[in-house]
């Protein structure tokens, strides 16, 4: 080959998905495998599973680890240093080590919103959390999970989805469809068995946070959706409201998390952030994870990605995530 | 003996407590053991630990079992008929059988606050919720539990606080001193290793829950305590507001659980209750739960409880719950 190649993984709670590419955004081949969530697997199953992505992407391109100046993984759970330091120690005897920079999945989403490395996140998923990277400081604000309150997150629309059913028995109201919705989910007949079914489950929160989609589902419809999906809306814009000192004006904020790919939801969100926040632009991020995983190995080699890069990066990009999702 | 006895046993999560009377409201003896909640414990312990009860009252008085008219269980976590079925079940070889009734502790704390069987509660401990019987007919209101939200319980009262100190953090506030107190209460320096020890806990809804007490002793004079403690009974004040087309208003609302247990907490509700519900009187029970379970025994022999006979169990329960408090 000529010139180096690098190397963007991006390793989320379902999927990791990795990306090789040169210096100007020309996007070579991906490789898709398992979670890569280091709270959800071992060590050493990470190892595998990082090694595995790297082989199916020298197996398709002809590339070898020679030819590869970077691999940058971005995994979720590894966010302090104690969780990165078990990562390298597991590559201690491969040759991957010195060319291998981890970090937590939340960089590279910044990345695939901004291009590079500083801004400010906004993620709405299972939790609502706001991630802000300035001047290799991190902040965060929120994300304080569900037993304290995750206000703005899919726990906290599945919750005041279940609890409006919940109310609508307690105060003797028919239920609405999207409500009879919720019981039919959970395979109950009546509101009080809800309860017993949520508190049942295996894993009560992501029980919860399933029922989300029926309201996004229902919320240009239904009045009383529509007033839940406002109401963890508006914890969203608090949460800004209480970084906004913190937030870099300059850069774009990303929304991130999959409360945003729901379209009307995120249509909606964006009006309202844009009316409370003007000098502020939210935005979902144009590239995927993965590949802003590749502009962070990219970045640790100091490579500028100028404007045409960005669009080869794009063009090619299109090219293969057919492949992966 | 001349005539018949009756025993009450309020089983709560910390203790199990019992308590032997005559028809004329004369207690004799008062016995006290381990938690007698069937959640928390098997069926084969809750078996011995009703049986250790009877049997010390019995030594204590020299009564015998064919002196018993009734044994009233009420019992904690015995909610609904399968559980009291399966209390049932354990004492089929047992002469008690056909003396017991099984009930929820919630019956014997409903009967301490009204004399009587019908009426409604509200709980405010680790959850809040309104409990109603008229009629042989029960209703409830609220007791979501954690997950789906328990405005109005000690572990909401705990959320909001810590939530106060993240927040304090966040923002880059001082902390005040019963947020400091939280710190010190969890053992750490920083408010960000807060969430980590929280989700740590063997129990974490209980840890939350065990922060309420700092706010309770701060609410007087903190202004943040006190919005804290304000926005937890606004949210009582609410269930009640929801349940209150269902509330008999000749019968007084009894205050039941942890919270009210707070004096200054226990006088501002009440003042904020009488402004709020002016047709309702909330109180506190003037018996303990123990008593109520004793009141319910006499009631399954349909012996009327006259003002003469109240004065009695009151004077004669002095004399005794200094044993078993």
């Amino acid at each position: 080959m000529a010139g180096k190649l690098w190397i963007g993984i991006d390793g989320g709670g379902t999927k990791t998905t990795a990306v090789i590419g040169d210096e100007n955004g020309h996007l070579l081949a991906v490789a898709k495998g398992s979670s890569g969530n280091l709270t959800a697997i071992s060590i050493e199953q990470l190892y595998t599973l990082i090694n595995n992505l790297i082989d199916q992407l020298f197996i398709q391109t002809g590339v070898t680890l020679s030819d590869v100046e970077t691999v940058f993984a971005a995994m979720a759970g590894a966010d302090r240093q104690a969780e990165q330091q078990k990562i390298y120690d597991a590559f201690k005897q491969s040759p991957v080590l010195e060319k291998l920079r981890v970090q937590s999945d939340i960089h590279a989403a910044l990345a695939a919103g901004t291009w590079g490395r500083e801004g400010t996140l906004l993620i709405a998923g299972t939790g609502a959390i706001i991630f802000g990277y300035e001047q290799q400081k991190t902040f965060r604000v929120g994300g304080w999970g569900y037993l304290l309150g995750d206000e703005g997150s899919g726990y906290h629309l599945g919750k005041l989805a279940i609890r409006s059913v919940l109310k609508a028995h307690d105060n003797k109201m028919p239920l609405k469809l999207f409500q009879e919705k919720i019981l039919s989910h959970f395979n109950v007949l009546s509101p009080d068995q809800l309860i017993t079914k949520v508190y049942g489950s295996t894993n009560s929160v992501a029980a919860i946070s399933s029922v989300g989609r029926i309201v996004l589902d229902a919320f240009e419809e239904d009045l009383i959706a529509k007033s839940i999906v406002s109401t963890v809306q508006e914890a969203l814009l608090e949460l800004i409201e209480s970084a906004y000192s913190r937030i870099d004006r300059t850069k774009p904020v990303v929304l991130h998390g999959g409360l945003f790919s729901n379209k009307p939801f995120y249509e909606r969100f964006t009006v309202r952030f844009s009316s409370r926040f003007p000098d502020l632009i939210a935005l979902k991020p144009p590239i995927s994870g993965t590949v802003g995983a590749y502009l962070l190995a990219l970045h640790e080699s100091e490579i500028e990605v100028s404007d045409p890069v960005k669009q080869t990066i794009q063009q090619t990009w299109r090219l293969l995530e057919g492949e992966i999702t």
